[in-house]
């Protein structure tokens, strides 16, 4: 192995809903086969309309209570969004969504399109999001987020949608390089190959995709299968 | 930015106690001034006699009850690197380590040396094993472990040493491309380096470091600085 490549994608204008935007990657990317592309769920979410205008939102009262000095509208939305809440210290909400990730605000995350008053949502089938644009592209794609963690400071992004690519690296059964049987079973390069893509897409510069060369990896899978299943989750 | 090169080190031999690790990388390794150099923990641990026999270890009433199908004294050694178990399903243990990782098996693991009976144990001071690396081979250093996370399925690797290097790229107050004030405040830089590095090193092909070249981190501080403060720990 040679090692691997991270580019960063440079020149994607602003996305707005309705965009195409496998069009606007396609102008700037030049793909080869194998690549590996990553792509910010803000701007996949935005696409596809995902966004929620404050000024149309009411807040219930749940939503107040959980406010604390934070805009109870925002809580509203987050609530949407969440199937569960797993921990909340007002106006901290850490919330399961319907695709059984577990993070901040339920995956809600203010616009950084200048428009104050604007909430984006995780796509609805991110996987689906994924599929689209890998089929668009000819290469394995990853649509990443920044999620926090417990017991550890600051965000790492994730995969959030996987296609073309098995996002777990299952070694059961595996030997090492001295014949011992290794212990540690499934890693997520699903997870360590978004966080590598962050290091170059950076939230202050703006760059919403990164291409990830090098990487002897293919298959199939879902980012659902980086979900814990709650009977191995010793957290729940 | 123009991308960032991810590079196996590869012909370093199998790693014993008392070797001279910063020589057997130098003797590999073609570092450039702003390299980060990934080192992972196993082989710092060996090469510092932080290596346990079994045959050696007596287990306790505690570590047989946590032991399940597993041998006891293998419990009775994680429980000697923990302070405060986080959760138990024996065999399985989450406990805080006294660097205050929270890990599977407090940071214990198998020998891969192909001795059955041998336990590797993290370094007792990671940030210390990092900077003498630092200091000898001229680059900054991260020494990686491969953690599981709560919620989600699959090891990523993470940083449990770091010298020369920001581990947490703090953003409070930086505006993003169009204005607007950035959210998501701190990301850990320093675990997503550790993540990418995995992504070549791999636990089969028994490469246990890599170089991260062309990023534009420097800086300084802790791999303590990535444990989650227990005031800001929902999950304590």
């Amino acid at each position: 192995m040679t090692g691997i490549s991270i580019l960063p994608l440079e020149g994607i204008p602003e996305v707005r809903e309705g965009d195409d935007l496998a069009a606007l990657i396609d102008a700037v990317a030049e793909l080869e086969d194998g690549d590996v592309l990553v792509v910010a769920q803000k701007v996949v979410s935005k696409a596809e309309g995902r966004i929620v205008r404050l000024d149309k939102v009411e807040a219930s009262e749940r939503a107040k209570e959980l406010a604390a000095d934070r805009d109870p509208r925002e809580l509203e939305v987050i609530l949407g969004e969440a199937v569960r809440l797993v921990r909340t210290r007002p106006p901290l909400v850490i919330a399961e969504t319907r695709h059984g990730f577990v993070c901040a605000s339920a995956g809600v995350d203010h616009s950084n399109a200048g428009a104050a008053g604007t909430l984006v949502l995780l796509p609805l089938d991110p996987d689906a999001s994924a599929r689209r644009l890998a089929d668009r592209l000819g290469v394995a794609v990853i649509i990443s987020d920044s999620f926090g963690r417990p017991f550890r400071q600051g965000t790492t992004d994730v995969a959030v949608g996987v296609a073309g690519l098995t996002p777990l690296l299952d070694l059961r059964g595996v030997r090492d390089s001295v014949g011992y049987e290794l212990r540690t079973t499934m890693i997520a390069v699903a997870d360590e190959i978004a966080g590598a893509a962050e290091l170059v897409m950076g939230k202050a510069r703006g760059i919403p995709a990164a291409i990830i060369r090098g990487l002897e990896l293919r298959g199939k899978g879902s980012a659902r299968d980086l979900v814990m299943p709650a009977e191995r989750d010793l957290f729940r």
